[in-house]
């Protein structure tokens, strides 16, 4: 029996299946919008994929992923350069600049500290870091990692790590997310929410 | 701001954007993921869909896409040439053969009458299903089309269609699913079950 697609389809569905989020059902109706999507279409995503990998470097300075080093943030005169936002990932950096309320820049460590999967403070982009404390006339670092264990510990590896330096170091508030519900906050979000209650 | 990614990145955000059950959060990881995944698997991927485009066709005899026509199901004698089981697309074949119940041949329409979308009888490829009774020794037709009102509506013009030619007509049975439970099933799922009773 055929239980697998004939030749060039099956490739295409095993390879979307490899991506992360999308599984077997998901990759087969790709497949089949491919087969059926135009000539244009199906040409442009096979040109954005082989594209990413020649154009796309790291920046030198914030480790940001950009097509020209420095990156468009490190290169603009017009960002506060006295101002450092520490973030695990590169689209971490996309989160904050949709915010609007940022004007620094950025430093891209590639990571938490996570001894599960083998990840320390050496495997992260924080010599970088420290060099730009050498040259930048830095005034605060704010420490911008996911409220998660690994991203506590690289927090508070930073933290101690910076703060002898004389620099401002500080992190994102922990609280309740807005347009949630109190009813429905965990008890450690709730904790936290309480711990850092401002005048109203 | 930059509130888009640099140039290479954004673009391959953009095209995975575009794909069935990929929202903008799940383009952007696989974006990342294909940025720091091996040269090879990147260029598999581009590869196989520039290739789908070119080599998929659809077989003469039965619809189904193929390599080469006719496609392997309807070329192979021993499969039983006097059954054919009517479904709406080339996935619902595959659908079928997983099951490892079914040895006849298959015939995809591309589709099921839906006035909503402008589907009529002229778009599904229903002359050639017509053209085969004709020259082949076609025992029984099993219309296999999905359950919905498409579905339903698309049965019942084949087998008006098709009866009257002397051939066995005959349709999937509706039922409660395997493995489900009779408290959460449908009052449609289940009357169609009590309908279609059977001796235990």
């Amino acid at each position: 029996m055929a239980l697998a697609y004939d030749g060039a389809i099956q490739r295409l569905i095993d390879a979307f299946s490899h991506l992360p989020g999308i599984g077997p059902k998901g990759a087969q109706r790709i497949a089949f919008y491919l087969l059926s999507a135009s000539e244009e279409e199906s040409r442009d995503l096979a040109e954005a994929i082989s594209e990413v990998k020649e154009k796309i470097r790291f920046c030198d300075i914030c480790g940001n992923v950009c097509e020209t080093s420095p990156c468009p943030i490190c290169a603009d005169p017009r960002r506060d350069h006295s101002l450092i936002c520490v973030v695990e990932e590169p689209k971490d950096v996309m989160s904050i600049e949709r915010t609007r309320e940022y004007r620094g820049t950025y430093h891209v460590l590639g990571g938490a500290i996570n001894p599960m999967a083998n990840v320390g403070t050496n495997d992260l982009n924080i010599p970088k870091l420290l060099d730009r404390l050498k040259t930048d006339e830095v005034k605060e670092i704010i420490l911008a990692l996911d409220p998660n264990i690994e991203g506590e510990a690289t927090t508070t590896y930073l933290s101690r790590l910076l703060s002898p330096l004389g620099i401002l170091v500080t992190r994102l508030a922990s609280g309740l997310p807005v347009g949630s519900d109190l009813e429905y906050a965990d008890e450690i979000t709730l904790g936290r929410a309480l711990a850092g209650r401002r005048e109203a």
